[in-house]
């Protein structure tokens, strides 16, 4: 059961596949950089949906989810945003916590896990 | 290999089974908000019970644990709870950290992956 | 499909094997206690090397990673000692946040996710 890597990088690869499991990296919202919490949750998730896409999958087949948020306080701004994402009936599992990002204009993180459609 | 979603809600599914595999999402202790830090976690671990066994499995078949303490220095007593819980012999990996939650009234927060049995 | 532990402790094992996948305890530096942050993580990267091989894999097989810093800032320093040891074409994902951990003396806590080769 070989490991199937994408977008590789020196210090990670955004997306690894084992199996039937799709792990993503933790993504930041690097199109929206500073902007308010909605917009770049929008951004990540727009994101997603594209490692998914290269990964042979789509939101339809999410598992998990991890978001982060620099501040706690924008939750309900980042929760407007992922409601309208996600696909009724299809929902993962979902943790989110606070803990400041490696870089200050990123205040949003999410990391997913999916099953292969 | 279809997903079996459990309680599934509008945000989030509170478990997600993806083959022989049990994701839980971020247990809170909706039955004790405002609680110590050792009533909260007693009420987390039993909802996670009742997860598991709706889901067909048990705390005997536990793989791993995230658990985040909005206040690290209720590390100990949150172990208390959590060592009398754990079976002897079928420990999960573990990490715990310290985070915030999103209410203040939640003071611990714990997800869990297990096997089908 | 069993699940096989390894180092398994009453409170968590450090290793637990379900099928194909395998999945580390968050890791400390044990033998770097106090240590700076470039000391904590190749004292972590080696023990997480040890604990892949009494599975029966190696770095080679990493899926993913979680990394919690206590200080975001030593973010570089944890990269440089990070980006030397993944092997180059078979980076995992990754995720790194800001979180204090259990004991004031360890700065940087690491869990892996890996396949059997």
């Amino acid at each position: 059961m070989a490991l199937k890597r994408i977008q590789v990088g020196e210090r990670m690869s955004q997306v690894v596949v084992h199996g039937n499991t799709v792990y993503t990296a933790g993504q930041v919202a690097q199109g929206a950089p500073g902007a308010s919490a909605s917009d770049q949750t929008r951004d990540i998730l727009s994101r997603i949906d594209g490692l998914l896409s290269e990964a042979g999958t789509d939101k339809s087949q999410l598992i998990s989810a991890t978001i982060w948020l620099s501040d706690i306080s924008t939750f309900n701004e980042m929760n407007e945003v992922w409601d309208a994402w996600v696909m009724p009936g299809d929902t993962p599992t979902r943790a989110c916590v606070e803990s400041k990002l490696a870089a200050p204009q990123f205040t949003v993180e999410i990391a997913v896990i999916a099953a292969l459609g």
